[in-house]
């Protein structure tokens, strides 16, 4: 496959390709600056510091956040989302959270059910992923900690109203911890108007950033117990972790090399714009959804065409098991899809595809209409050919 | 400083420059095979597992572990660390550990007193930095379940013998964590030769790796509770981590880009060989060290010139504070050392540097004699300085 052209339409998973801005970065901080920051006063250890603090201050930008420090940089989301929710929750707290979630949200939950005797209000969506916002208002008991729930289910693409949602967790006064794998740099967050708490983020998804790295968003007024403790270039007399932003929450040599990319990737992002880069990503969706939904044998999961939502488009050909689907299309046409359960059981279970699992392709920003053209005429083929056969 | 040429001597911290190939594989990674191993059957998601599983072969080469799955990446050495010791401890358990430990083994031994009640033994090494390992035998009690050391000190070189205090722990049955942060790819380790049971190390020190890896070694008899819950790309309908390795351990999307780069690092090391990397740092270390005890004022702590150490030394000039010793360094001579605490409190207590933190310069494999010799002048004319104005 090395020299095929491919057709990436796996972008909800990682997104690719990147700004080339974004590797150029890393190969400067690579040559220029890889030295540990916050760890020493010399000029490549300062200059360290400074990739690391610019990263902060245009994820600022892009998500409202008034001051830098209150984002810890993780390995990934999954990372951030478990300091948000082992972070937080004592014995006897009260969670609710969707059944669109993926595990990452999930796993972290069952295991404090199992650990600390913690409580889960698991509320159902419909069959398109649509929350009842006022199952959460009446699920709201006075043990309540937290309302988690993601910005956009990774199967269906649904956009959960997030505003209402914090909303809700303000008046109520709860934590509100929104997982943003499938929204930030695809859509407009602002913690502030949407009373958001905690935000997790990936950084090698919609931000354009590498792999290894994502964050959390810590509100001011909370204060988390770190998921990790260790060195970290401040108060290294004290037994305990520093209680300083971000130190607290970040022990450890960070990934100086990927965040340099990531900032790169995040400044695409503030340049196009968030409204511009939904926009474009919505239309080839929708042009996607239009030209699958008329081949004979498929089903799209999810809101129809027309009712907006992020770049990810699930679907079903009778008689062909997902991951034969995206066999074919890997094989035969070089283009590159994911099946399977994409990580949320429970999610399938609402979709009424927890037997097959489901084939999603999902396109970027970077992605061509002609390539949606391409994707829509292969499993056009694919169909035709089973047709034949049977 | 951006285009003055730098003598970097903080290899203790990061190693830097690394080899060309390594930036070589990252960059390949960035633009081939920057999908998500192990979550599509898709050309790019298979290339990228395989990234995944070629750094997991050479490393457990490296460190001879037989099963290369028993190895589970991770952010830092700090994450792996965490990993170990909140996933193996209980409340009641016992731990022996040392003075010379960094924060990132004694700051989540603290949290973990505080939060299960295990009792922790802190065993005071002399002045260089050498643990009497009868202290260690004499420590363990029925309710000891780990002993947790360095393999040798971020702050004095000193080298543990971890060989001897691994055939303890398999004679009393006790667990065998060690942290590798300044000895992997520096020393020879053989995990089963030394009774390894936790081996915690950084990819971005002697492994010549980037910021952002590292990882631990798991023996095939333990099983740790995951620091991290989340997706896998295995059994997704569990609502529970997989047990499966390393899956259980790597929860969420892993740095791809920075384990291909890794894995080009451990290749160095394999083809230089351990005992080649080590001569050499040894002999440059100590040159060092014979260059700065003839300085006036000059007190280098840890083991004695031709005492067999790692590339670190650690040191003092009578009147000079070390911070200020740094910034003298990185302005004048354009030396890149570090000044402080180096996140081991109870070190500088054991070496009695408490007061004043030290200055450290760490030599790299890259590291050149004419360095070495422009370091120890620096010394001089600062301590020659210092003289004249006093």
């Amino acid at each position: 496959m090395d020299n095929k052209p491919i057709i990436y339409l796996d972008n909800a998973a990682t997104s690719w390709p990147k700004p080339p801005a974004v590797w150029e970065a890393m190969e400067h901080s690579m040559r220029e600056s890889a030295a540990n920051p916050g760890r020493g006063s010399h000029a490549m250890a300062v200059k360290a510091s400074r990739v690391l603090f610019e990263a902060r201050k245009r994820l600022a930008r892009l998500f409202r956040i008034k001051n830098p420090n209150d984002i810890a940089f993780t390995l990934n989301a999954t990372h951030a989302l478990n300091l948000a929710i082992q972070g937080l929750l004592k014995p006897g707290d009260h969670v609710i959270t969707s059944t669109l979630e993926h595990n990452s949200i999930r796993r972290p939950l069952e295991a404090l059910k199992r650990k600390l005797g913690i409580e889960v209000s698991y509320l159902t969506t419909n069959s398109q992923g649509e929350l009842d916002i006022h199952l959460i208002e009446k699920a709201i008991t006075s043990r309540t900690k937290l309302i988690a729930v993601t910005h956009s289910s990774n199967l269906l693409g649904t956009i959960t109203p997030i505003a209402d949602i914090g909303e809700i967790a303000r008046r109520r006064n709860v934590r509100f911890l929104v997982d943003s794998a499938q929204s930030a740099g695809a859509l407009s967050i602002d913690v502030e108007a949407m009373g958001i708490d905690l935000l997790a983020f990936p950084g090698h998804k919609g931000l354009l950033g590498p792999q290894g790295t994502g964050g959390l968003y810590i509100h001011p007024s909370l204060e988390l117990e770190p998921l990790m403790q260790g060195g970290t270039g401040s108060k290294s007399e004290a037994p305990e972790q520093p209680t300083v932003r971000p130190d607290r929450y970040e022990a450890g040599t960070p990934n100086t090399v990927g965040i340099a990319g990531l900032t790169e990737g995040v400044n695409y992002v503030l340049k196009e714009t968030t409204e511009a880069i939904h926009a474009k990503e919505q239309q080839l969706t929708f042009e996607l959804m239009e030209g699958l939904k008329h081949i004979q044998g498929v089903h799209i999961l999810g809101p129809d065409v027309g009712i907006e939502r992020t770049a990810i488009v699930s679907f079903l050909l009778e008689g062909v098991d997902p991951s034969e689907m995206a066999f074919l299309l890997d094989q035969q046409f070089g283009i590159a899809v994911r099946a399977g359960f994409h990580c949320t059981p429970l999610g399938h279970e609402t979709a009424g595809s927890y037997e097959t699992g489901a084939v999603r392709a999902s396109p970027g920003y970077f992605t061509e209409k002609s390539e949606i053209v391409s994707m829509i005429e292969a499993v056009k083929e694919i169909s035709r050919t089973l047709r034949t056969i049977n």
